[in-house]
């Protein structure tokens, strides 16, 4: 997984019918020294994350469907966490 | 998921049998100020994207199969929606 | 997926057994205006490409299976399509 | 699979419950003469890795679900094993 | 799929249980002119490949399982070929 800062919102009322429901998070990308990335990943979100926080983002794995779903949802990326901690050695590089 | 603006399209007669029906679209991704990428994809579109419109293409996913489908779709992009808004802070980056 | 030019072969004969029969082609990747770039994909053709030709290759894709297969085949890149033409805005890039 | 050292841990309580009870290792990539690299992965670790220690991180594969798991763990990274020996050609690139 | 070098051997005895028996090859990556890249791969072998050989390396792949197996081996990467032959345009770019 990589780490990102949610940043904005993506919204889409034409799409696939399996999409309905899903929020959308424009995340940028962190890297393992905290800094933001010129990189970006529009994910799902389940979790609930709000602006400014620190997300954990999976990408290219294969959705978790919900209960009886007879489509799978063709998302690439998804929020799997919102981050509390990140430490790195013996330090704190990042605390909510 | 990545952004990306439609710009073409691609036919091709001779292919799996699977591919039968699929519209292609040559998409060139966007990056999260807007600007154009030097990136394609040719995904699948069933949504029905048009012409310089912004869409939210899914990359490496397992397309969804039509109902009875006894074969997957091998394809490992598709446009899963046209975007109508793309907000990043408290701007609006776009609106179609 | 991407566009890439047939530019040769590969022979394998010690291969894994789900292997056995997949012909393989060395494709090399082609940009949005039209130009070789400086990557390949060795690809599983089960379109009958020709050298030269212009095809769609997908990526990562799981791999359709034979009807009756008991073992999947483990290619990450197939051709699923020969071009015929690519169009960009008005013009047209690539005709066969 | 990449090398990877293990560098920190990342803590998410607001996550997927999917992702109960999943251990959050900060690794950094490895390349292949043994030097850090600019990169990182946050994976899922079963296998009980130290700090520092080099281990494989597979990536992008589909984590392998626990017995009677109704849920698939949507992670795209996870420790693989810890490594005791890394050789190349006939040198001893890394001894644990 | 890549064109890469057997340059060494990765060994592990700390690892998940779906990994009991898999043989860990360091490959490093070739490009289509045959000239080793920096990048390598550590990939599953169960060809048998030798130090020094040319092999093609399937990433990303979900790997073919063996029979009655009760867990998927989380591998993404396998050797899924010795090569005996690369033909670019006319000419021959390898013989084993």
């Amino acid at each position: 997984m990589q780490i990102a800062q949610v940043r904005g919102t993506v919204v889409s009322t034409q799409k696939l019918p399996a999409m309905t429901g899903v929020k959308l998070l424009l995340l940028q990308m962190i890297d393992h020294d905290g800094n933001l990335l010129p990189r970006y990943e529009v994910a799902a979100d389940q979790v609930g994350a709000g602006m400014g926080e620190w997300v954990l983002v999976s990408r290219r794995a294969i959705a978790p469907q919900p209960m009886g779903a007879t489509e799978q949802r063709p998302v690439d990326a998804m929020v799997i966490g919102i981050i509390d901690t990140v430490s790195v050695d013996k330090g704190l590089l990042y605390r909510k």
